[in-house]
This record gives structure tokens, sequence and C-alpha cells, in this order.
């Protein structure tokens, strides 16, 4: 099924909406969704509905809809279904190292498609890629499209460079504080808490320096380990995401042992 | 630490190993390795190594490397230590669809830095490659590269195309019987069993059909799921095999909870 994502409040049910720009140009000009066909409708804000597509100038005249003719190049739908989705529990924070090059991007594609919440960059003693370099804008837009493509009901959102040790203590506005877990070869498997917000620090390739490492468990932040070997960054990034929302969904649905929530 | 691998049994502590062809050629030429500098030694098989790049020529007399100076473009070295590591457990064996183009080789290279045993394409009835083009030579050299990347001392292998309904029982030579499980959107989290060998089946981006996985499921495959969304091939079966690799390790260090291994 296409999926549309716009940037505002989903109409009620039996209400038009309409798509411009390049959602419709892509709906109408390279999907070909035609009159009948349905499509999803997203606002990467947790709404999430089913929209069909009703005939170019058929807009019912019992709904807010124009009934003139629509533009060329706008995608009119009646919205047939309409729910609100909550966010990922655990939210997963990642502030990682950037990788070279396209893979800033693969990084940001797949911290999407597994579920995180936020991705920051950075500023490590080894990291190579200057962080002025990130572009935010572009990364945000690979965000939109991963979205899109796995059904995310809610937008990654992306944040401005971090150094690493402001890492374990900077707060996320309107979000509580979170458990702050640094990723580290060799250190015990990653075990779930309960916690409702965890922050993951990620190195680079050349890994932290100890008192780097040092420094942040200081602050609080408890090493952890995600696999037998040494992954890339956006490898690591990943499946780290991706291993903490496991274990930790893993822990509140085991009978008895925690509260469905707790943070 | 650069690492090189060889296609041998590795030489004892204080033995000189050749390493020749294209290794050599980026050991000397791309990473400017010079006597004295150590380098780390893979055979692929679980044995590991640390050797010292010795003088061009100036092997010893008490050991069995040839006294002449060596030819051009290879690379001598003295072995200082050695050990031999297991395989990962629990072995997971990836059967999966096959992504379009270069993405076939994302899924093998972040196969291997995760730690999956073995991988497979997998025919299924939405598939969209044709399984006769898949490159395995191709695969199996950036499943060696990322070996070295990553410093698994056991390389991932691959195998050739199995269809759905041989993958539950299809049997791995010198390999006990697997678990097996099917990725499935929406089925419950992956629990794990203590099983000593998971097979794990990854289907197209169009998803199973229902038919599908219900043969599955008679065939003895457990629906798993890994994750809140919807995602790519080579991040499924990424993402996948380390949730796997690490729910099996967190339960055999549990304490009290399972044996270490069970099969």
């Amino acid at each position: 099924v296409h999926r549309v994502l716009i940037d505002a409040k989903l109409p009620g049910v039996g209400e038009i909406v309409a798509v411009e720009g390049e959602e419709a140009h892509h709906a109408l000009r390279v999907k070909r969704l035609r009159p009948g066909d349905h499509f999803e409708l997203l606002n990467g804000r947790g709404e999430v509905g089913v929209a069909r597509v009703i005939d170019h100038g058929g807009a019912r005249a019992d709904t807010a809809a124009p009934r003139r003719r629509p533009r060329a190049g706008v995608l009119l739908g009646e919205l047939e279904q309409r729910t609100g989705v909550d966010p990922v529990v655990p939210r997963v924070e990642i502030f990682s190292a950037v990788p070279k090059g396209s893979r800033a991007d693969d990084l940001v594609d797949q911290l999407a498609q597994v579920g995180a919440a936020l991705w920051r960059p950075l500023s490590t003693r080894h990291g190579v890629v200057d962080l002025r370099s990130v572009r935010l804008d572009r990364l945000a837009r690979i965000a939109r499209e991963a979205a899109k493509q796995s059904g995310r009901p809610w937008l990654m959102d992306l944040g401005g460079p971090v150094p690493l040790d402001q890492a374990p203590t900077i707060q996320t506005e309107g979000q509580p504080r979170p458990a702050v877990v640094i990723a580290h070869p060799g250190a015990p498997c990653y075990r779930p808490t309960g916690a409702g917000v965890v922050r993951l620090l990620i190195g680079p390739e050349a890994g932290f320096s100890p008192d780097e490492v040092e420094s942040a468990v200081r602050a609080g932040a408890t090493p952890a380990g995600f696999g037998p070997h040494v992954m890339r960054i956006e490898t690591a990034a990943a499946v780290a995401a991706a291993i903490i929302i496991h274990a930790e969904q893993t822990l509140r649905t085991a009978p008895g042992v925690l509260p469905h929530t707790a943070d």
C-alpha cells in the first residue's frame, strides 16, 4: 500500500484531505494512484489513516472540500479510517560518531527502520568526520522516506552535535532523564532495566579512548556489549537500538516481572 | 591493527608465516607494514594469531622459513601469539529473500559483522530477485572482507538457494537439527530457547503469503517479530540475527536458568 506523509493534523473520517507538492506528484505520477485506490496517510506525529482517492473534481457537496476541480498535481482523498498510535516504548536515543560519506545516510535510514526515536552526532576524540559537515536537512529527508517505507507513525527526530562529556546528562526537551548506556566491545550483554528512555552512546571505529569511557561511566553511563564482533558505526547503531527495544519489550511482557512502563 | 586472512592452518609460535597474493599486496603496499610492525592473522576457521613483520630476507636460521630474500610482494611474519576461538553460540543460520542490487552486498556484509554463521538465498512466492542471478563468489569475497574488518575468527558460510518448503527441514552438513523461526511482522517478540542452532527465515519485502507462513509453521517453524516497524530485507536480517544471538547469550548467562548449551 502506498504511504503519504503530510505535516498537518489528519482530518476526520469522511472529510477530505488535499495533498500537494512532492508527495502528490509521487502518488499521482510515479505510483499512478487512481480514483477509488486507497493509500495510507501518516503525519509523523502518531496519526495514521486510510484514505480513498476521490474523483478529481468530484468532492462531495457535504464535505469541506472545494467543489471546483482540484489543481493539477493535487491528490484529493477521503479519509475512511483514522487512529492514533503511541510512540515506541522505550524511547531510544542514539548519540553516535558519524561514519564517512553515504554510510551516514545508511545509519539514519536503518535507525528509522528499527524504531529509534532520536539520533544526534556525537563528538569524540577519535572521530574522523568533521561534525560541522553533517547535513541534518539531508538526513531528515532520509528519515522521512524511511518512515514512509517502514510505516512508522512517528518520525525519528534528529538533533545537532553533542560533545561526549555532555552526552550522559544533556536533557531532551519534554523527556524524562534517560538511562544512559555506552557501547563497549567486551562489556557484558545489554540488560533491560525497564527505563522509559534509553540513551545509547556509540563511538567511532577506532573506539572511545579509555578515559572517555571512564568519564562517561562516572557521569552515570553503563557499558554494554551488543555482539561478538567489532561492527561499523551504522551496523552497531541499528543493531544496538533493535536489541534495546527487543530486550525492553520482552521484559515488559514477561509475566509478573516489572510494570508495563517504569520511569 | 591490520588483519590478514589466510586459507591455511596457522604455524606455531616462533615459526614463520609467508603471506602472498592480494593479502600481501594490501598489507605491504596499501597499509605499508614495515619490519617490526605487528598484524593479526586469521584463518577463518577459528585460529587467531599475532605476527611481527620480519626483515625481508632476515628469516632466522632456526625456522622453517627460506633463508633467501623473499620474493617481492611476499609478507613474512613471525608468529608471536596463537589461539583457537570457538564459533559464536548459538549458530545462527539466515535463509532470506534477496534484496535488489547492491543491497545484497550490504546484507552479507552486515550479517558477517553481527556474527551469523551461514546465509542462503530463500526462494519465495513474492521474491523479486531471480536467485540464479545471485553471485555467491562475489558475496563470499564480501564475507571475507567483513571477517577481517570485524575480527571474526570464523568466516560466515554461504550456500545455494533453498526453496521455502525445504527450508525448515533441510540439514546443514555436520550440524544438528536447528530450531526454526520465521520472521513475521506482528508475531510475538523472539524468545530464546537455548537451542544450539537457530535458523531464521526472512521473506521478501512484500512478505510471505499466508499459506507460506502456514506451511512453514506446520513444518515446525515458530513465527517471531523483531521490531515495531516493517524493515527492508538487509536491515531485518542483520537486526534479527543480532537479537537472536543477544537473547540466547543473555539466557545462557542468566543465573541458574538453563544449561550453557542445550541441543
